[in-house]
């Protein structure tokens, strides 16, 4: 599984970064998903390997501005180019109202067909290729979600020593059992394939969370999960100067959540342009790491615009390399 | 004046382009004007030396996405940067419905006000510090226009020979007959601050179009114009293929009319993605150039992002080197 983060700036864009926007891809998968489509997010996908004609879902946490006024840009872009596969498009009703209303009064016009869900607690997907989709319920100034992803193609893997005893001649039957399938054998017993099954590992689970001032509201989603993106908008002392209106988490509640729900990657991400490059001013991306790994034990990573991890098959998390800053 | 270009790209962005936005500014004064804003043009002004804050008015040409898209982010990020004065918007109507609409749908509150003009041929503005602002009706799938910007303050000059040979000695009463204020003399007489002025130059005038398939129905805002700032979405021999009805002009059609209508300057914008930078790949940005060089004899630009232009006095359109590629 892959993530790319296009945009991991708080309210307002940055020289550096731009606000929020984030690819998942399946590995092997022809499509990939997006979460949140801040202003600009279609030019940051050119900067990736990603293309609009592949997009098979997008996903909203809210209604706020930095989290979807790149909607309609990146919506027509994807009619330039003559799509014609649906796209689903799920979020608070309110981004329907939104998509709707940009498209009415701008005389958008597209020649594929756009589908709306409309998220609410409770609310999940099965029907995508790639990942189960659950959504849990934030505390934010508009209704906000986190998104769960849930893999849902695990290898299944035959148990060939049972196999192997119970006289099961290797062939065609085989992959039938691997496939789900019972098989009749030629000694007219019938071999079921759920007997020759090895039980399938733990699907990979990742939670994308919208703005949020309460992390403890992700604490059931949170069992099993390998890895949890979330906000870290202020450091302590800045949200405590800000004031809880603004109805962010800081960088010490969210990985205290983390650390507390025994998370063991977490992503921090939507960071206010306040925090200066490590190094290049104060307040800094280094006081927001320092508080963080004050509180986690975890595998800690603070995004940055364009930077790809993947998370492999034990659950363990990794930055990609960037070839080159652009 | 100095204007520089946000985006040059016709309907999606790519990666050396954005869609439309053009900042003009006058010598000396505090604000500055935007003309169109597509997605992502706050992302350029961060890359400028203009702030959301000293933004006087906004003019939109028509309301296709890639020149209005970028009209609620900006405004947000006005607003997270307290913007207290008002902000002008003047277009279409549509573009009042569409900003209030995404103001309403998405939640978006502004600590200052938002005034709407709705242009319509016939339609100007004298009201603002720097430029009176006219328009004309263009010709484009959605109603479309062309604002002419006639800078207000043209030095006033006095005729010092004339002055001398009157008798009126130098000190503050040649100030108020420059200001233009009659001033009594000590004999009794009254000097006329209209006899006194020398003639005033030619206010510089500049024509910036939106999308157009007819440069001719320019033509009357093209006299005394310094400077045209149109379309070439495309070369004649792409625009026959693509087809009348996306009404937009080549570069042929373009060059053409401003040779006709004897502008001095003309730049062209808004090109097809489909055009590569020259030496790599066909169709280039050459085939633009070459068509409208063939057309036109007078001072051709090709715009690119962040190319700044100064017009002097004597209306003479240069190109300010860039510093650094961005």
């Amino acid at each position: 599984m892959e993530l790319q983060f296009l945009g991991t700036s708080s309210g307002t864009p940055s020289r550096a970064r731009n606000v929020s926007g984030l690819a998942l891809h399946a590995p092997g998968s022809k499509h990939w998903y997006l979460v949140d489509c801040g202003e600009g997010t279609q030019h940051r996908i050119l900067r990736t390997n990603y293309s609009p004609m592949s997009l098979r879902a997008i996903f909203i946490t809210h209604i706020h501005g930095d989290h979807c006024y790149g909607l309609p840009g990146l919506l027509a872009s994807a009619g330039l180019l003559n799509r014609s596969e649906p796209l689903l498009i799920a979020g608070p009703p309110a981004v329907e109202r939104f998509v709707r209303g940009v498209m009415e009064s701008t005389e958008l016009r597209l020649p594929y067909a756009v589908e709306f869900a409309h998220v609410a607690p409770g609310w999940a997907i099965s029907s995508l290729p790639d990942f189960r989709v659950e959504v849990a319920e934030l505390s934010h100034r508009v209704p906000s979600f986190a998104f769960t992803f849930v893999e849902k193609s695990i290898e299944r893997r035959l148990d060939i020593g049972k196999l192997e005893r119970d006289g099961i001649a290797s062939g065609p039957g085989w992959g039938q059992l691997q496939r789900g399938e019972d098989i009749a054998l030629p000694d007219c017993r019938v071999a079921r394939s759920a007997d020759y099954l090895l039980p399938g590992r733990r699907p990979r689970k990742l939670i994308v969370a919208g703005d949020n001032d309460t992390p403890s509201l992700l604490a059931a989603q949170a069992q099993d999960a390998h890895v949890l993106v979330h906000e870290a908008t202020y450091t302590e002392d800045v949200l405590q100067k800000v004031g809880p209106g603004s109805q962010h988490s800081s960088a010490r509640a969210t990985a205290a959540f983390a650390e507390e729900a025994g998370i063991p990657n977490l992503v921090l991400t939507h960071f206010s342009p306040r925090y200066q490059p490590a190094g290049n001013g104060s307040p800094s991306m280094a006081d927001i790491e320092a508080e963080a790994r004050a509180a986690y034990q975890g595998s800690l990573f603070l995004a940055s615009d364009l930077q790809r991890y993947t998370l492999d098959r034990h659950g363990v998390l990794a930055a990609v390399p960037l070839p080159n800053a652009s």
